[in-house]
């Protein structure tokens, strides 16, 4: 701890991402990108923007990126806010809408950056322990809280949340904001957007790193009533006037218009996923039935972190949590077709 | 005001960036962009850059970008942060330094985003008046403080602070960060990056926005001791991992290492930069001798509000705040040699 750091600075735990190991070239299942390059529409984008414009700050609201989304979702341009990846947006978020002295609410297996966005802020949760099968206790949803923050589908489970139970924690936290981090929602998941007309109170995030391939691009957006938006702006612009480059704005715009490369690759996706739930289970896996493109599996007689260590010897990288309830399980995101046979292979090997 | 918002969203005020129009096309003189492209290599690093890869996150650590600028700077890599604009580079520096019941100190003219931070986090701030010639009133910032932040060259007078004052402003204050803004040093100014080794409370921040030609990519970065890095590191990593995007990390090092193309440009600015000010002079004006690409004039005959109004309908922009003291005063930014023989043309129009 230094001298010079804020009292802050020396009380957060910063989160840890799914390392990028440069020593070897790796089959990487680690961090749930997608295993299909960008569309080639954003590619020639990207080129055609490697002007001299460059020298130009770029739009602060990013009117075209966030019409074009609008547009996809069928809503108003005043709703949709941009960020740089969803990190950022859900960063914003927690300081846009959580108090620090009223508690929110999020699932215990979640995404892990959530207390660290906490203890940043100083904002007090309390975590809504999932149930036996991993869904969301939704009642514990449902008492007294600052605001609410849900991933759907819930990483690393993969597991969705119905619209039902959504309705629900939104009907019965009429002034706190909801957050539903739908980072997963495009392998199967139903999204929750068309409930934003009804309930001025849901902000819905989502990101191109995963479905559209552009994780190596950082963009994120956030759809909700237009107060919702003011407020993201709000912060936003009390932080960084320009947080999306001119580059990024472009590419953003190709992916979200390619519809039919965005289909084909999640389709895939989708398929390359069955294949490797079903393999999985006959070697003996418990998986958990995924609406993401990850899996989240255990085997009763093979213990994860052992399987995690074998299956990087063998030039295969995974994410393991040695966290209590999830210590028996990886979290494997759905590469390519050959890449999950050769997955598959090594599984064999190993616990053969 | 939105009942969804928390306190200090309702409390936040807002940067005003410099305006983006879109109407019509402007000689953009209002926001300190450089009137030349961003070098040809740079270009072809983006265009290289645009391909599958972006599906993989980026380097969160940006240790390539980190490596160049700190064989550039004579530093260790440990002792480079990266942001996503030096504006994320100060947001996460207020936050990582600062204490919330301890008063910082900054110019009271100066980069009108400072006050916004402190704002945004809750830190109080103390003003320091600048002298009449606009100089920094070196003996305010001797005074027990909860940190410095000082712009040099300043912005918007394009005054430099010598490097003994700063010296002696960092002897004064051994326990407190003080943060000098070198967003506008590479045109003249001379740098404080020298006294990094000799105080470990200095923290240097610049960007490649200005001198760099990149204003559309989005990367700033701050230079420290190592400790000091660490901090930013920790904030940063509690916020989002991934700030910098492959496409723009390998465009600033592009930027960084071409070194020719950046002296050209910048001592072209510097040229054209000492013509205008002659040119003003000779029309009357009071002109600020300035370090940054950028001037500071005002006339005693024609309102600086004026002038500004007139200047857009002829079709040029600069940058007018309407604030006590520098009301009479217009920040203009050096473009290109024509754009300012048309800018001198018009301002004669104007005056005579």
């Amino acid at each position: 701890m230094s001298k010079y750091w804020s009292e802050i600075t020396k009380s957060v735990e910063p989160y840890v991402c799914g390392e990028q190991p440069k020593d070897k070239k790796y089959v990487k299942l680690n961090t749930n990108e997608s295993p299909y390059g960008p569309s080639p529409k954003v590619l020639d984008a990207i080129k055609n923007a490697a002007n001299e414009d460059l020298r130009l700050y770029p739009d602060p609201n990013c009117d075209e990126l966030s019409e074009t989304i609008a547009k996809y979702y069928n809503l108003d341009k005043k709703q949709v806010f941009i960020g740089n990846g969803s990190d950022e947006v859900l960063a914003f978020a927690f300081l846009t809408f959580f108090n620090q002295d009223e508690t929110i609410v999020f699932p215990d297996i979640s995404y892990s950056f959530y207390p660290v966005y906490g203890n940043l802020y100083n904002i007090d949760y309390r975590l809504a322990k999932l149930k036996d099968d991993f869904s969301i206790p939704v009642d514990e949803f449902l008492t007294e809280n600052g605001g609410v923050i849900i991933p759907n589908p819930n990483a690393p489970t993969g597991k969705q949340l119905e619209l039902d139970s959504i309705k629900s924690i939104l009907d019965n936290n009429p002034n706190k904001v909801v957050i539903i981090d739908e980072a997963y929602i495009d392998f199967g998941g139903t999204s929750a957007v068309g409930l934003i007309r009804e309930y001025p109170n849901l902000l819905v995030v989502q990101t191109l790193s995963k479905s559209r391939s552009l994780a190596g691009i950082r963009v994120g957006f956030a759809l909700g009533q237009e107060e919702l938006i003011d407020g993201l702006n709000r912060i936003k612009n009390s932080f960084n006037s320009y947080t999306i480059d001119r580059v990024a704005a472009v590419a953003a715009v190709e992916a979200i218009k390619d519809e039919e490369y965005f289909k084909e690759c999640t389709s895939r996706i989708i398929k390359t996923r069955g294949k490797v739930t079903e393999e999985l289970g006959d070697l003996g896996f418990n998986v958990i039935p995924s609406k993401a493109n990850f899996i989240f599996a255990g085997h009763p007689k093979y213990p994860a972190g052992e399987l995690f260590v074998k299956l990087r010897e063998k030039g295969i990288l995974v994410r393991y949590f040695n966290k209590d309830r999830i210590n028996n399980y990886l979290r494997i995101s759905i590469g390519s077709e050959e890449e999950m046979e050769f997955f598959i292979e090594k599984v064999k090997e190993i616990i053969s």
